[in-house]
């Protein structure tokens, strides 16, 4: 597939080519739209977290991270039940090697983190399976419309990422219930992905709503509310209220595909200047396919950062290559950003180098 | 006095004048720091709300105008007991007329606003005369700083107003116990400027505390922390984090100047890359002494902008003219962002225009 840097142009390669164009040399700034849902601590759903009850504290240690160089929350970084970090670490490693600002979006938490953020007035998700999943949904868009309406016109561009465990369920939720047929799709941070528990964790939800596939096919306010998570809103608004004005590159792997159809259905017109930045782990991963869900919604561009851990001299960044945590907290998208800023003398190889750095000295060990 | 356009060079005029130039055709960014304090609901401290218990609403009221075009925490705008409209009417149409994007930090509310808002951690501030008037000083300049930082990396510059009923008092408060000797010079909302009432309240404050004028000349976060407000942490640590990066201009009255003794303390380098900027009303008033202040701290650069409401159609804006009101909001730094965005074609005639416009729009009658 074509590259340009070490971008891989996945999906819709002239279109994706054009969208890179508008970013070469250009000063974007990142945003982190994190939430946390309960539906996160269901056995076995989400890796993004050492114990379940350890993913409340995710998000807020993925972005302090991003924003101090350092967890505060919670000591060392997040990692998964096997150990493997973060990819907070190649998030923070590319906005560091380009030099490139970021803030942080609340769509609700349980947790807050010892970093500014931006406070959108929600609240964290609940367990999908009561169909009661997210409060505010409408006054957490609106409130991310004006913030993103806002950012963009300091920045350039905007590329948004997210954090939140049990990410790709809800995100799933949102999807079948808007009509779009994502079972068997979405991304896991496992290299098992546990897609059956995925599907009934939604159907259980639809079922105590007495709902089914694509009942809320054009009411995304309602298909969030019931089975999705508190950081898609923020983020959706985000995108909304951005990329009429400034590109949008959207940092993260199957999740997006949610955001995607939310936009789609609130204010389409603004999809033109938005794209999908992604890892190449998300491209290659055999148990999902984001390329057969987003070809469902609308006819945005894929692009992958070419990320390779095969050669690195640490095992938490080797498993990377087994198809372990993927992607995350915008690091495909973050990576993408660094390279075209910088017109490429940010590389895969002074990327890893970076991360390599930071990993040594955030987690130390082999 | 000479004028750039329509500001005012008030002090240090060829100063003042390079940093001016620095901010020509650029692309400001516009935040606006707020908090509330017990002490605005001492009888006859603060016009800011029509009613003491208001004036925990003026802050999040002022910040919708900004954000929104309209208030939606209360109905109509906050007006003084008199009736006469906030200054975020001209923050608004300063804003709107150059097209500049605004975020908004809270250091501490009591009733959060219905817009997307930077929490840095901060809790509403408790009255002075207590002299233990606000929490988590630290953090919150620190949070402000990271802030300040992240968004001096998107921005050319950064004007950073501030609404926050009894501030000048609370000001005072800082001021004293840091040793500047602002008796008699700090400015009130109101044409009668209740000085003795405001030193006898930060007096009743130090006092509580066993400590008298200078007490804390070198420790900027005690001194907040027992005489201040939630607002002056947000703020300095804004000035900290973006200062050392881009210019920036604080924009308000003599509130301004416990902020410049804060910075001072803390990063005294950041000084040089700093202006205040107010409106033509606060360097008339008779009743107070911006410069007199400011020259007992640090050597920067005053400006003015030289709105003139004199031959206005309305009474509520014609009352500027009589002292009332003044500055708050941003109002005045605003209006000189506008001018040095526009490159001279916001002219305090336009300005005018637009204010009577949005005036004519959200308070309706004469």
């Amino acid at each position: 597939m074509r590259k340009i840097y070490d971008i891989i142009l996945f999906h819709r390669e002239t279109k994706g080519e054009s969208f890179l164009r508008r970013l070469e040399g250009k000063n974007p700034l990142f945003i982190c739209a994190i939430g946390t849902t309960e539906t996160a601590k269901i056995p076995s759903i989400s890796a993004a977290g050492k114990f379940p009850e350890l993913t409340d504290y995710t998000p807020p240690a993925d972005v302090e991270l991003l924003l101090l160089g350092r967890c505060k929350c919670i000591s060392g970084v997040p990692v998964t039940p096997e150990g493997i970090p973060t990819p907070a670490i190649i998030t923070m490693s590319a906005l560091k090697l380009a030099n490139i600002p970021a803030l942080v979006a609340s769509g609700g938490l349980k947790v807050n983190p010892h970093v500014p953020f931006l406070d959108l007035g929600g609240k964290p998700g609940r367990d999908i399976r009561t169909g009661k999943a997210v409060e505010n949904v409408k006054e957490v868009i609106q409130k991310a419309i004006i913030a993103g309406e806002n950012l963009a016109g300091t920045a350039d561009c905007l590329v948004i990422g997210e954090s939140i465990p049990g990410g790709t369920t809800t995100a799933l939720g949102v999807l079948l219930a808007m009509g779009v047929d994502a079972r068997g799709k979405v991304s896991s941070s496992m290299p098992g992905n546990p897609h059956e528990l995925k599907i009934n964790t939604v159907e259980a939800g639809l079922k105590a709503l007495g709902a089914e596939f694509g009942a809320f096919v054009s009411d995304p306010v309602k298909a969030i509310s019931c089975v999705g998570d508190p950081m898609v809103p923020a983020f959706a608004g985000l995108v909304m209220g951005a990329a009429s004005k400034v590109p949008v590159l959207m940092a993260g792997g199957t999740q997006m595909s949610a955001v995607l159809a939310v936009v789609k259905a609130l204010k389409r017109a603004v999809l033109d200047n938005v794209a999908i930045g992604t890892t190449r782990w998300i491209i290659l991963d055999k148990t999902a396919d984001l390329k057969g869900i987003v070809t469902q919604i609308a006819d945005v561009p894929i692009l992958a950062a070419d990320l390779d851990f095969s050669q690195s001299r640490f095992d938490g960044l080797k498993a990377y290559e087994a198809g372990v945590v993927k992607e995350g907290v915008g690091a495909g998208g973050a990576a993408i950003a660094a390279m075209m800023k910088s017109g490429g003398s940010v590389t895969k190889e002074t990327l890893l180098r970076e991360i390599e750095r930071n990993y040594e000295q955030l987690v130390g060990s082999k």
